[in-house]
């Protein structure tokens, strides 16, 4: 499972720097993206993906834990050899937010100039975690339940179609959930994704940061959970 | 047929849940992606027909009336092993249309923060339902009548070209068209895409909703099921 | 030569009722895509392509006179069993035109009710035919030249790479050159794309059209065809 | 090595004729795509870079010398029969610097009435060059180092991941970056690119141009270099 753990630590990493990169090229001051738009994000976070999984080749670059937890529930194997445990879910767990603070300590040094620049707290924080548009746990959570949900459920069908994208394939999915979904929460559909740049973004040594917002960082981890358990457990009922 | 259902259901739910979450998220108030503009709603809804079709693969992936028909009238099968009949052909429709439902309810659900928001009723309405943007039954038929022939016609001839794109091929058509030919009706193209969606903003407990417009609600059926037929003809002549 | 002949009219046609019909919905009035941006544009000409070459699958799918004028000086068929030959390419070029006819007569019918609103002249032949940023006869030649020089020399050597991209290459190139090259002269690149519509211009009962500036009109047949030969010579040198 | 030192050299030309392209389409005054956004900036490279290493088939197209130099220090083949040695090595960067010159000419002629109009002389070199948003040389070299890193760290790892893109892997790898991280530097991540047109804006008759900005052009030269040692570095020990 070493190979696993860094396999998925890089991979994440990178996932992180990158989808952290595009929103802060899109929300710092005197970037020159600044006020690119959503479509950037959504093909910034997708793209981010895309170069992740081609990084996380040993461990079959699931770099999100509700994933992980999804293919777990539908007894899909994790990677080739690697079987679908709790023990090396926590391996694989343990790996995705490590690497996504990691991801986010980079993106932190290639912004620095940005960050020292003045700005709301929460715009800030924004390039790092993900809130509420408008604030209501119960129907936030429900956004991020479903938009994990349909990432996982395709995760789990999307071999009995023959394509040769690679890693596109899934990419583009996440185009799509951010595109269609992302409206209300930001879409982490993630629990690594948002709870590991938060950590870094309470420790980092942030000009003029505000509060982490942990109040908020439960629904992003418990909503994409749910929505993968019921993701992988309609998938594999479907393919059965 | 069973499983044709299912997956018929299946698929078209993912593709309205994220098609008309996309115009949700440009449309409707305090969304994060509010105002992204016409190549997000493009790309989400190709995007979309990507997640769909991958999801019904057990069926062909046609998600779609239009579609359906125009493989009967030019004597495909739908699917392996699934006869292009008038009475299969019943069956997709009642999954397509039934599915379309359900996914415009999971949209409702992942914005229902939102819907609450005041707007417009017309806005709301365009999260589940296309318009015209100048009325005119005859012409805006005869818009959704081009969009679907090309639709179609892409349908029946792009076996002849090897590919290994799968189906992002086929969700690139839905780009082009929408890109295209979407301006002056929002290119429903698929009678289950407009009629189902429809039904559900009839159903559900939409505050401030208005009326359904079911005056304009044929145009977005007929007119895709005839351009369905030429298409389908036009095909089977040209690659017989 | 029936066969290639109908391809590359039906092909062309679709290729452009879609880029008529993209800048339709970017420029024509109360479109839903108004106002939608260049990337838009690009994407979908870029999709047309892609569309086209799919229908055009009899005949190589060239739909552009200097793609045909550039696989002949580079002594490559023009498709499986179709020789490069000067007569083979009239049947190509009038194919081509005609096909782009038709097509724009399609857009003009998709967008009937867009055309008859009130917008300036030199708008609305903005949806058939290219016209100068900055008119300059020399200069507006040298930059469809290199366009479509960029194009022929792709088209020539892309078969030295493997790939399963089928028609989505060609479509990519398209966009690049486009995104890239068609600011100053809005990117013809292909003398049937220009002179087709400009025709159909001409001939349909437009409301309140202008000039067909036909004085502008040599330019994108002549740079095109120049840059076809130049890219051919170059490209056949090359991958010899 | 005069086959790769002309694929290199053509391929380069193709890449920062289309990647200046879609800059100067996008600032330039008049142009069609003027103010396009961040996402076209990002989209234009990407597919620059797509058509430039469908042109540099012979020599494997790196177009970049960081990337040639992260392949040396992997001890992987430039491309098949070409050993990574530094006297292949700097072949390839020559005909790169020189590709890249003869490729921002092109960009100049394709734009040259754009370019006679009144801008900012900034504007205008940033056609050819990078340049910071914020100038702080060892932030900015930091921001070029990380960006190359990932790049060519992908570069190294994605052969072990089956697809069928082609280059267009790559290419969405270069858009990635740019979107993600190139809102500080406008990201270089590639010495030829940016020293090639900057000395390209030093010897062309560029109405009102100012000065070439020496005092940055270290920068995009260093970073990258030193961002592809550490991504061959690391791949080459993740991979073994």
């Amino acid at each position: 499972m070493g190979d696993a753990f860094v396999s998925e630590l890089l991979g994440t990493a990178v996932l992180i720097l990158l989808g952290a990169g595009v929103v802060a090229t899109v929300v710092l001051p005197q970037s020159k993206g600044f006020n690119g738009g959503w479509l950037l994000i959504n093909f910034g976070w997708g793209f981010a993906v895309f170069a992740g999984v081609y990084v996380a080749f040993k461990s079959g670059g699931h770099l999100n834990p509700a994933v992980t937890l999804g293919l777990l529930v539908a007894g899909i194997d994790f990677a080739k050899g690697v079987d679908p445990t709790v023990s090396n879910m926590l391996v694989y767990w343990a790996a995705q937010l490590l690497g996504a603070i990691v991801g986010a300590g980079l993106a932190f040094v290639a912004f620095k100039k940005h960050f020292d620049e003045d700005a709301d707290p929460a715009t800030k924080l924004g390039v790092f975690a993900t809130g509420p548009a408008i604030r209501s746990y119960g129907w936030n959570m429900a956004t991020e339940l479903i938009g994990t949900f349909v990432l996982v459920l395709w995760v789990v069908v999307n071999g009995k179609t023959p394509s040769a994208l690679g890693p596109l394939a899934v990419a583009l999915i996440i185009v799509s959930i951010g595109a269609s979904l992302g409206g209300p929460t930001g879409y982490a559909i993630n629990p690594a994704r948002d709870l590991g740049p938060r950590i870094a973004h309470f420790l980092l040594p942030i000009k003029g940061k505000g509060s982490s917002d942990w109040a908020y960082s439960w629904v992003p981890v418990v909503g994409p959970l749910v929505g993968g358990v019921l993701g992988g457990l309609l998938g594999a009922w479907y393919i059965a």
